[in-house]
């Protein structure tokens, strides 16, 4: 047995084999062919075998998940059947007597070149499967053993370099138990995807992917941070011990799922879940979320070749509000930019992208794109109680403009004889510096506060999260970040509004005592956080920790802050 | 006649010739050498026309410099005389029949790396010594025309896509009239120099480099941000007439060269100058400046290929506080990384430069380089009025790391029996949010704050200044970004401290009023801004600026705030 430690990013234990996920290497060199039918058998050898293993895809998933999404793979046999691409590609290895991968990834690059600078939607698309069956073939003639994750249908344990937005949304949380990357902290995508999927993950291992080979037994250990290669029986068991004390304080949480969130002295709050997709939405419901607090849009906009049309997006939305069942659901406009890359969009690069033309700036640029989104929003408040905010605000004025381009929507959609609410709150994310400071101004103009903590101590601190060296400087507790969080919270109440939190500090329970002392309205977290959260609260006294927060404004270092809460708090 | 604009970064006007720099690319590719003989022609030809050219420099720097100067010039011509590096140049030519500069560049090339891999300073000073004479031997046999902005010996205008440190460091103000850049801002740091250099200066014009042919007339117009090419005999009159009538506003300030800066109902401020170098100096006392409120110690550690040692330093900052005669010079300590790189140093790129491994951060790991810088500091002590600063100090923790080395090397250094003085009064750098909300707590702490706007409206306004797409936001006169400098400047004064700002906005004829109103101690800027900013001041009653700046904290944009001091100061 060997033990690696990492960063517990998503709570839990899981015992399975490992599943090496790695993006293969598809550098293609052409040579001189010396046989050419030898290259040609290479080739037919290798369609067939792609043929019947999309033949035996296409069966599993009608037979686990439906016709629907069995559809896509019959889709990618015809291609394998289509002459126009098969042709051209025999011809290319006789005529240039090069090899098999070289032609087929010249004719197959040529079409999807020409599918893609089609303006027809349905071509686009025709080249992202082609893509995919490229890479398939491709495979079988460069001998690359590769299982997209989509295509997992044994329990394992993905070990990864990281995971990519793309790789997380193919995971399916029936076979996939737990996954551990090399890099990644706790509130990276992966992680926040794994609380999401409620997956237990260790991230950060520096080294898990040298150290694992496929195969091998794992547990990933997401309550200590641990992942153990190849443990004994004891271990296992013990581990599993682990588990059945774990899963017996769930129960406990459990039973706090439809009961309102109330300190020990009666103090009121609303504790929210932060989702990324409608499919979020039950796990919200199962661990008794009072709402959404963060719907984070961005991924209805990865993983395709092109932005979302009004009406996609009307429908992700109008899902949610139905499923919410009149609960509120804060959605946050697009938020794209700094590490969230849209292929499609072909934004230049920038040398400090976390500082740069992101979120609510690229869409008072862009305004097709974001007047497509403010219209979907606005049909689909009709659904439900619908709250709108901005991300990204760093001045009145910006807020101003995105208000306004928000009202000339509804106007527009009414003149259509569209329904629009009537009653949609319209907030913003205060994540930057400059907003906090001058809450007491945003707040005569807008409806509600949502305190994103992962950027605004990002900023706040000027040390990027996602760099090791400065990670230390990434401090919830810094007395600078509450005296933040405070003049927002102050600046609300002042004007009768209301102030959530988003970012990963409001699940945190160090952090819980000192928001709920310091006025907090709504704390929105990972849905697994919330019963726990709601438990944590109903022990404290609201009116004791406001004395406690009051003293650790007055602190000088973070140190101070933890140690403070950790003593008030027994 | 064609006018291109920019960013007037630096005033005055200049007329003269254009000067294109532009980096040669030195790519040299392999080829078979059909007659050998006529590579080694090529060669020794090559060598004595550069020869020739560095006895001409040598001897025009003699007669302008002194012999100090023009030592670097004579080792060059003897590296060029010495069989050791030419015999195998020959050799390689004739044995492997290749092309003159492919064997000159793999001979040097060798020696370079030989000497630059010896632990000797001197050796890897010859490294330096031998790529310079390299590039000259080069630029005849590739027949590339190059000059070196050093040796520029006519009256110019330099034209270029940007300046580099050392590209500026290398203009001679004699003979570089002006210069005007594609790229850059207000705050890059070619626009500093040349305000340092007191050179007019146009920056970011886009496209000056492809509309101005070398040679063309040009005028530089720092005053408006307007460059104009080969101008009419009548636009040339009128630009020297508005250079003229500039001439005569700056003899009026030139009489309160020497005068205290008061306000009109009397109030004291000190005006004092940021400088990069022991020669910078003179414009500070040429411009009246009261002290040296920002010293730039990266000079130092750049356009050479390692650290300098404590001796360097010393002389330098000794040099700095004995041509100041007692008044106050406030030197920042290394500030590298972001946007200012060191070679030798390797550091690993960053995702975000601006949010990472850099200044005190930096310091605070490798304490090697750091307590160097220190020593040095502190043995200088003994010489002026020394104030140390730590800059992008963003936790108490991290100031009290830096302090706790500091009084390490004053103990070692008294323990050896070196002087140190006893009241060096130690402060820091408010530029990160965090800092400026808890500086009450860092006032009970530190000698003084000095506020460096330049990154301070980055962080806090999480725009990258450097950015064109988002450069809307960089907002000195954003509510909030006052809010944060009066927060500091009260927390200053309840412990009987002082505030000073070096950034960009100390020396804005816009900022200045606000600044007086917000209780400003010191004004550190640009030499060339002090007389302007000592008259602005006379007329202004800093009571009244007190009120206005009330009343400013109070707006919610900074569009208001302009035109509140537009209409408050006339």
């Amino acid at each position: 047995m060997s033990k690696i430690s990492g960063i517990a990013a998503s709570a839990g234990i899981a015992v399975a084999r490992a599943f090496i996920l790695e993006h293969p290497d598809y550098t293609i060199t052409k040579t001189a062919a010396a046989d050419v039918e030898a290259e040609i058998a290479k080739l037919t050898d290798a369609l067939e075998k792609s043929k019947a293993e999309l033949q035996s895809i296409k069966e599993r998933t009608l037979a686990e998940l439906g016709e629907k999404k069995a559809e896509i793979f019959e889709s990618h046999l015809l291609i394998l059947d289509d002459p126009e691409l098969i042709s051209p590609v025999m011809d290319k290895i006789r005529e240039e007597m090069v090899n098999a991968d070289y032609a087929l990834n010249e004719v197959a690059t040529q079409f999807i070149e020409m599918f893609e600078n089609m303006k027809s939607a349905y071509l686009q698309e025709r080249a992202a499967d082609m893509r995919d069956v490229t890479k398939r073939v491709l495979n079988h003639l460069l001998g690359i053993h590769y299982v997209s994750p989509a295509e997992i249908r044994e329990e394992v344990i993905v070990i990864a370099q990281d995971l990519t937005p793309s790789d997380t949304a193919q995971l399916n949380r029936n076979f996939v138990k737990g996954f551990t990357t090399n890099i990644g902290g706790r509130t990276s995508h992966s992680a926040i995807m794994a609380r999401s999927l409620e997956i237990p993950a260790v991230v950060g291992t520096k080294n898990v992917l040298s150290e694992v080979k496929a195969g091998d037994l794992v547990i990933v250990d997401g309550l200590s941070g641990d992942v153990l290669i190849n443990p004994s029986d004891a271990e296992v068991a013990e581990y599993k011990a682990k588990q059945a004390a774990y899963d017996l304080q769930i129960a406990e949480w459990k039973k706090l799922r439809d009961e309102p969130t109330v300190s020990a002295d009666g103090k009121h709050v609303e504790l929210a879940a932060n989702i990324g997709t409608p499919n979020d939405v039950n796990g919200v419901i199962d661990n008794g979320g009072e709402g959404v607090g963060l719907y984070r849009t961005e991924f209805l906009y990865m993983g395709r070749d092109k932005l979302p049309s009004e009406e996609i997006q009307y429908n992700a939305y109008r899902t949610v509000l139905e499923n919410m069942k009149g609960k509120p659901v804060v959605v946050r406009t697009l938020d794209i930019g700094g590490d969230k890359e849209l292929p499609y969009l072909d934004l230049p690069k920038e040398m400090n992208p976390f500082l740069g033309f992101r979120a609510i700036r690229l869409c008072l640029d862009r305004q097709d794109i974001f007047r497509t989104q403010l219209r979907a929003l606005l049909r689909a408040s009709a659904h439900g109680d619908l709250r709108i905010m901005f991300p990204m605000i760093a001045t009145l004025g910006e807020f101003r403009a995105a208000r306004d381009l928000l009202l000339e929507e509804k106007a527009k959609l009414r003149e259509e004889g569209k329904e629009v609410s009537d009653s949609i709150q319209l907030g913003i994310m205060v994540e930057i510096p400059s907003t906090a400071v001058l809450a007491d101004q945003f707040a005569k103009e807008v409806d509600f506060f949502s305190i994103g903590t992962n950027d605004l101590i990002q900023y706040t601190m000027a040390a990027d999260r996602m760099n090791e060296q400065v990670s230390y400087l990434y401090q919830p507790y810094n007395p600078a970040i509450l005296r933040l969080i405070k003049i927002v919270i102050d600046a609300a109440h002042a004007q009768g509004k209301w102030t959530g939190m988003c970012g990963e500090m409001a699940g945190d329970s160090t952090a819980i005592p000192l928001l709920l002392g310091l006025g907090l309205d709504e704390f929105s977290m990972s849905a697994t956080s919330i019963l726990p959260a709601r438990s944590q609260i109903s022990k404290l006294s609201a009116a004791e920790m406001k004395e406690m927060a009051a003293k650790a404004l007055q602190l000088s270092t973070a140190e101070e802050v933890a140690a403070l809460v950790q003593s008030s708090v027994q």
